[in-house]
Parts: C-alpha cells; sequence; structure tokens
C-alpha cells in the first residue's frame, strides 16, 4: 500500500456493557512522515533539556510545530506542575534556620514570567533572537506568570523564604520588569537583581554565579534556585538543588 | 457517559485516492486513568533526567510499566541515537593535536553495556537495588552493548580519540568486565578504570571527578565524556562536552 495515497482516519467506537455501540468522533491520524518528525523532536527535546545539544540558536525547521505545540499545550502545563511539586516538597524538607538567611533564587524569563505570548509571533524560537523586538514586548509589561511557578513562589513565601530574582535583564528594564510581576500576581520578593553596566557582555553562568556568590556573602544560604536554563543554575555559589524548568525554544550560553 | 461501563476501540479506516475503503486493525484505546498514569511518568521522567527529582530509590509504582515500555521500546533508541549523533558532531568539530592526548571518557552500566535483562527480572527499577544479585548479574558477562554507544566508540576511535572507560564498579569485576566489553564487540580501549580499595565509599561524583583530574594530570585533554548518571559527568576535571544518556531506572549520586 503505497502510503502518499492513503489517508488514515480514526473512528473511536464506544461499546457499552449493554451492547450499544455508540461512534464518537472522526479524526484524522498523524501520517508516517508526521510521526516520523515528531519522534524526532521529542528526542531532541530530550537533548536540549539535558544540555546534549549544546548551544543552538534556533529551533530546527523540521520540530516549529512540535515546539509551538509543547508550549502551548497541556504536556508543558503538567511537566512544570510536577517540578512545582518537587520543588516543594524539597523546600518543606529545609530546616529554616529563622534568620531571615535561608534564600532561593529564581529566574525571570521563562521561569517566573511567560513570554510565549511574545514567541507565538516570532515563530516560537525559529528565528535568530531579536533584541530590540523582544525589549519592545519587556516595555509592555504584559508576559503572564507560568502558574505553577506562581504557586511555588507564595508556597515559598509562606514557608519564611527570602526570595531573589536574578535575571539576564538589564538595569534599563527594572521598571517594566516590576510592573509586569506585580501586574502578574507576585508580591513581597526581597531583590530584584537585573545586569548593572559592569555586567554587561558577561556569560550568563559567570554574572549569575558572581551575583549568588554576593549573596552567600552576605550570609544568605541559598537553598534553591529555578530556571529554565542551565546558565541559571550552574558555575558557582550554586544552590544546594537546582531546578530546571523546560523551554525548547531558545538556549542562553 | 460512565467511563467505567464504556470500553472505548480504535479503527483505523484507510481510503485510497480512488475512493477505496479498508478497514486496517481494531485496538483498545488506553483508559483516561492509564492516560493520566503515562502523562505523569512522561513528566517524571523529564524531571528525573534534568535532575530535578534530585536523588531517588526506585521508580514510583505507577510509573513501572511506563520505564519497561520506554527502555525497551524505540524512544529509548531514538533518545539515544540522537545523542550519539551529536556526540558525533561535536567529537569531528574538535581538532586533535596529534600527540595521543586527546581523550574521550565513558561510564560502563547504562552506558557502554546495557543491563536492560537484568532490570526486566527485578522490576524495571521498582525494587531497591540489590547489590549481591547484580553483582552476580556482572559475572555472567552477558550484558549487550548499546547499539548506539558502541557505534559512538568506533567512530571516536577513527577521529584518533584516546578512549577511557570509567565506572563505578570494582577491581574484583574487572575480569568479568573486561570479557563482557569484549563479547559485545568493543576493542583496543586505551584504560579500564575501576574502583580500587581506596574509592570504595566515595560518592560517585567525587571518585570520578579525582580519576578524571588524574587523567588531567598524565597530559590528557577530555573533550568528551558520555555516562546515563550527573554523578558521571560533573564534579571538577569536567570535559568540555558532557553527553547525559537516559536512565529512568535508577540514580546514583
Amino acid at each position: 500500500m503505497d502510503s502518499g495515497a492513503w489517508l488514515l482516519f480514526l473512528v473511536v467506537v464506544a461499546v457499552s456493557t449493554s451492547g450499544h455501540i455508540h461512534s464518537e468522533a472522526i479524526l484524522r491520524l498523524p501520517s508516517e512522515s508526521e510521526e516520523i518528525s515528531r519522534d524526532y523532536c521529542d528526542s531532541w527535546m530530550l537533548a536540549v533539556e539535558t544540555n546534549n545539544a549544546g548551544t543552538w540558536n534556533r529551533v530546527p525547521a523540521s520540530c516549529v510545530d512540535f515546539v509551538a505545540e509543547y508550549i502551548t499545550g497541556d504536556r508543558y502545563r503538567r511537566d512544570c506542575d510536577v517540578i512545582r511539586n518537587l520543588s516543594a516538597a524539597f523546600a518543606k524538607s529545609v530546616g529554616l534556620a529563622g534568620d531571615g538567611r535561608d534564600a532561593w533564587v529564581f529566574d525571570v524569563d521563562e521561569t517566573l514570567l511567560s513570554n510565549v505570548p511574545y514567541y507565538q509571533g516570532v515563530g516560537f524560537g525559529s528565528e535568530i533572537f531579536n533584541e530590540t523586538s523582544f525589549d519592545n514586548w519587556v516595555d509592555l509589561a504584559a508576559a503572564p506568570a507560568l502558574p505553577a511557578i506562581l504557586s511555588l513562589y507564595n508556597e515559598l513565601k509562606e514557608l519564611g523564604f527570602k526570595i531573589f530574582f536574578l535575571t539576564g535583564r538589564s538595569e534599563f528594564q527594572r521598571n517594566a520588569t516590576e510592573t509586569n510581576l506585580l501586574l502578574s500576581g507576585y508580591r513581597d520578593w526581597e531583590r530584584l537583581i537585573l545586569r548593572g553596566s559592569s555586567d554587561q557582555g558577561k556569560p550568563a553562568t559567570t554574572y549569575k554565579s558572581e551575583k549568588r556568590a554576593e549573596l552567600e556573602n552576605e550570609g544568605y544560604r541559598i537553598h534553591g534556585n529555578s530556571g529554565d536554563q542551565w546558565s541559571d543554575l550552574w558555575g558557582y555559589a550554586v544552590s544546594a538543588r537546582s531546578f530546571k524548568l523546560p523551554n525548547p525554544m531558545y538556549y542562553i550560553p
């Protein structure tokens, strides 16, 4: 049978225990090439999440539909919920000293805030990053919270953690970023740390390690760190436990 | 409709461009609870692969079927193939000095060799690790190679890399391990490093970092490192690029 000349349809038939038959729906099944592509993209995304792919600068053309479906769908939400629950379980296991020095660090983009509404307009990571258009989006202060992370944030606050936001965004974006965080539901964080003039051009791992080391020098114990990039989590002055959120749209070295 | 009182069937209907209809097969669709469980286990496995789950000592009961299906199925093979190709692409980009000091490090279990035949007999990681029964399995020298890694190994040899095997297995297992590696197709590795008496009880990250540092002190440049555990790859004297193979069956801190 030449698969190119056939269309496959899915017919869902429900048979009740009393023998009645009810036909539920008719859907087109994915073609063989669509299945091969989805399977490949599933493996590609695992390679990205485990950093096996190393540095990459755009989503492969064959995986744009996969990334769009993932990042706007239930699976991303479920993946974030599982990470949220693992993070909260760890946080509850920490014996807080009660001296106000037990800390948790969050990245901002694709961690506290979701830029999916922006990336929907620029091909879900299939185009090379355009700083000007992204900065215009940041100025709108319109990014929604990741629901799982807003929920985790509130739980950590209740447990007594001091919470630091550490972002690759620059100082000139402080107002827009604070406005966006407030509009999306975040309240009463300890400090928002952005790149100052002396931080420009540093790799994210270096900049973020330096800032975490400064927190440690102030006496903070960084128990947890949540980010969507390994460069949020690796380097030095690392947290006791790190939580890597999924992001198949872009990579920051 | 009470889902408990209904069975769902999948009917695949193929319609040719000439209008002929051909009914292909009838399969039972997974139940709602099976779908919820599989979705959860998919997110759990991503959390394991990115180390978000931290230390864990057995596969959750609800995910044993998922792990069994994954590790014996096409998806594991595809995930390993993608990692193999990313590893080979990186290896080809390395400018080898030609002084015989360009090195690559491989872990043994679930990297060079697959212990799936053993884990099939003990619940695919749902039982607590039993050292005695695993050691008996090692003595059989019957583990097959991971096809993707044997292929990568041979390509790296051709490119001129010196290849080191660095395993948590102990010196008393040297003969069985060498026999198994030869029987499964590996030839002409540079050195097999096992835990000696002074290495017993060390965390894997410490032991493996120490051994990599010894290689660096001998003048080797470790370009790549392949392992199924983060403890194979993290610590110090880390390679330029690390490649994390999937393993949802067990965790070594």
